[in-house]
């Protein structure tokens, strides 16, 4: 059974990731939970307790009308030299910096900043692709755990069992070449397996392992997601794990961050 | 099918993780393809064209004889000198000093250079758990794409069938806690989903994406491997992907890096 009560051991030897297919484009106002739920119906898969929802960040930011035009943002004086400076669209620049706490890189083409929320990542998230409009650019969710645990109390209540949701998004790594998806909001598993206070196969006691299964599992689904197809969700079935909520504790302190 | 003529946007909308279990414990000098292609026939999983094998990096250092006693190392000055400064075994620190290009950042308890393969990553991927000997450290593998695509054409020629190997370990990454698994050996499939020159679902060029798949394979495969549990192979099936080898494209330039 995939039963939510683990230790930090997964007892997982199989796990499946169904891509959830039909879900219509999102618009401002949509319910993601019953969008998601009445395509997964559709095609006949049915909810088990356990069940991961994986769902992309652009449904989310759609559904609660996260989409800007660009041309009703006003740089300011600092918004258009950094502008000039990085080679970049002087309105992009100021949504950029209006949903960030700080500036952690700022090259050619390219700004990394801490958004409000805590994440470091390229452009805070702002994405002006897979848009209909000319001019347009999608936010991060307000408060994306807070999403995370409306789609889950959504599907939960169609589904009538117990669920978790990651809402992901994709990540550039320094270091790394390509992207990976990871999580930006979390409701009903715990963000890490954690091993620290376990012993390894040998029964040493293992120090530093905390798997951020969360990240895991997004980029486990972003597989299927592809980037131009029309799979917003992906249901994971099979892995066992702990419930927990919210993604705080993924994101790094920076007393204790070595790169920024 | 799962075949391996896909483009850069993934067809797979199911994918199945298997984990690869009764793989004995392995020595040096052993094959691990015979080992774990024996041990998924005795679980009754058929190969099929297009199969991934995600192998643990551990396995392979441990077939490799890359297995070396603390003892046998005598700290130089340096090594001695920066072990007092960060608090570390200084055997440990000549160790991973050995196996590294360059030191990304030294502070107590942390050492993260860049290996000699190029790879940025904790004590140079020097292992000091799950090991049954007391004062012994894993390395990596000499050269984990050649690694992979020694394993690939084993199991392929015991299969009979076109396979992709993988082999992963576990990273720790900047401004986000926890740890996840990426590919650091890359044998029968191209690290990555290239979007860079196709369109949106709107018809406009995408940008920037550039899926790192392998590492988003690996992270898949770790939550079925766990880290005190005997599964040290995951089998991916339904994944479509190009072919292509070696791990390199993913370490970024030093020109092109902004975090060292």
């Amino acid at each position: 059974m995939t039963g939510k009560r683990g230790g930090p051991d997964p007892t997982s030897s199989a796990i499946r990731l169904i891509g959830v297919e039909g879900v219509p484009e999102i618009r401002d106002g949509d319910d993601v939970a019953s969008a998601v739920f009445a395509a997964q119906r559709r095609m006949g898969v049915p909810s088990e307790d356990g069940d991961i929802y994986v769902v992309a960040q652009k449904i989310v930011s759609k559904s609660e009308g996260m989409r800007v035009k660009l041309d009703s943002f006003t740089p300011s004086a600092f918004s258009s030299q950094l502008a000039a400076h990085i080679r970049k669209d002087p309105r992009e620049v100021e949504v950029i910096l209006r949903e960030s706490r700080s500036i952690i890189r700022a090259r050619l083409g390219i700004l990394i900043t801490e958004t409000r929320h805590g994440l470091v990542c390229a452009n805070a998230g702002v994405d002006r692709s897979n848009l209909p409009g000319v001019g347009e650019a999608l936010l991060l969710p307000r408060d994306p755990d807070r999403s995370a645990a409306r789609i889950r109390k959504g599907i939960e209540k169609l589904s009538g069992r117990a669920h978790a949701v990651i809402i992901s998004d994709t990540f550039g790594r320094p270091w790394r070449e390509g992207q990976v998806d990871f999580a930006i909001g979390v409701s009903g598993i715990s963000c890490f397996r954690d091993y620290r206070r376990t012993d390894d196969a040998y029964g040493r006691e293992m120090k530093a392992t905390n798997i951020a299964q969360v990240d895991e599992l997004a980029a486990a689904a972003e597989l299927i997601m592809g980037k131009a197809r029309s799979i917003p969700a992906v249901l994971v079935k099979g892995y066992t794990f702990s419930v927990g909520h919210g993604s705080k504790r993924l994101m790094r302190r920076i007393a204790r961050d070595l790169f920024r």
